[in-house]
């Protein structure tokens, strides 16, 4: 398969691409850096990604931002941050690269475990992740051509436990090899509408 | 107990305040009916609202818009719409109206079934009813002063399958009169962080 993975330089991304480039032809893809750049908040840059790249067999999403912050102190517009970077720069992708999907193609996009298990200071986290799960279901029954998509939601990943343990203390992490087993089940696998959950 | 109820003229609203007027002072508050007026979009308006009516015991919002239509020709913009409506309507009530609750006071939002059962046309719609409630778990466990927030996740209404009812074959409709029954637990309950399904 052609897969092409967005966020392909971050912990995550790097462990996809290790876990599916010894079996498949990979394009890594990223905001800054990578063989290719992508802008996921502007769509003319989605269309000319694919249109440098081509037709491809699968896409995978690890890239997004969230504000993490106290709830009380949160303004609307530091909650809209992942409303407008995570969640829509996947959404975007989907509307866009759609067309650019072989028949029987399939997205993965990155959700996360705050969201169904909440920490402090997550509260828009958890909103962001949730639409993104939502919106796997949905979209999932109207794809044409047998194309798929579906989410993974990781833990907190032990290569991040340094800057990120203190959020998640308690948490069981997971390693970044191990999370790329569940973009490999989407990618490899059949199955659509589903959340691939890494707890 | 002084209860804010917003969208207090829609179907939901009207069961909900029928539902909880014989034990409580109720207000009712509409975007354009309503004995008062608020803009959820609007920060400033939320605030003149609740320096008008004063501290209440609880607030439930059945208000809020979203665009249904096919994933193959929806534009993010349209896609946009219930992230910007439904979802921010309720989040900015949340973030402004946290200081005018008093203290044990509960927020009842409302998502609904399309994100955890999806249905045609409803790719937005599953995205915004999923975020809604990973807010409120996220939420939940943050906010001070012994302050709720639940949300109530309604199926289709038995009173509104006229309209809605082509998009909904196949699924039991629920009265108003029972989904306002998930409110009356969240706001005369104790609970917090719960999705209350009238599925």
């Amino acid at each position: 398969m052609k897969i092409a993975v967005i966020g392909a330089t971050g912990t995550v991304g790097r462990a996809v691409c290790a876990e599916l480039q010894a079996r498949h032809e990979i394009i890594d893809i990223g905001a800054t850096r990578g063989t290719h750049r992508v802008d996921l908040l502007d769509v003319d840059s989605i269309k000319r990604l694919f249109d440098t790249i081509g037709h491809v067999d699968a896409i995978v999403a690890t890239a997004g931002h969230v504000h993490f912050g106290e709830l009380v102190k949160m303004t609307p517009a530091q909650f809209r941050v992942g409303l407008d970077d995570k969640l829509m720069g996947q959404v975007n992708l989907v509307l866009t690269a759609r067309d650019y999907l072989n028949d029987g193609g399939s997205f993965t996009l990155t959700s996360g475990i705050v969201g169904a298990e909440p920490i402090r200071l997550g509260a828009s986290a958890a909103a962001v992740n949730g639409a993104i799960e939502g919106f796997v279901r949905g979209a999932a029954i109207e794809l044409p051509r047998g194309l798929r998509i579906n989410a993974v939601s990781p833990t907190v990943l032990t290569e991040a436990m340094e800057s990120y343990g203190p959020y998640f203390r308690g948490f069981e992490s997971a390693s970044g090899a191990r999370v790329a087993l569940a973009y490999s089940r989407s990618v490899e696998g059949a199955e659509t509408g589903r959340i691939y959950q890494v707890h």
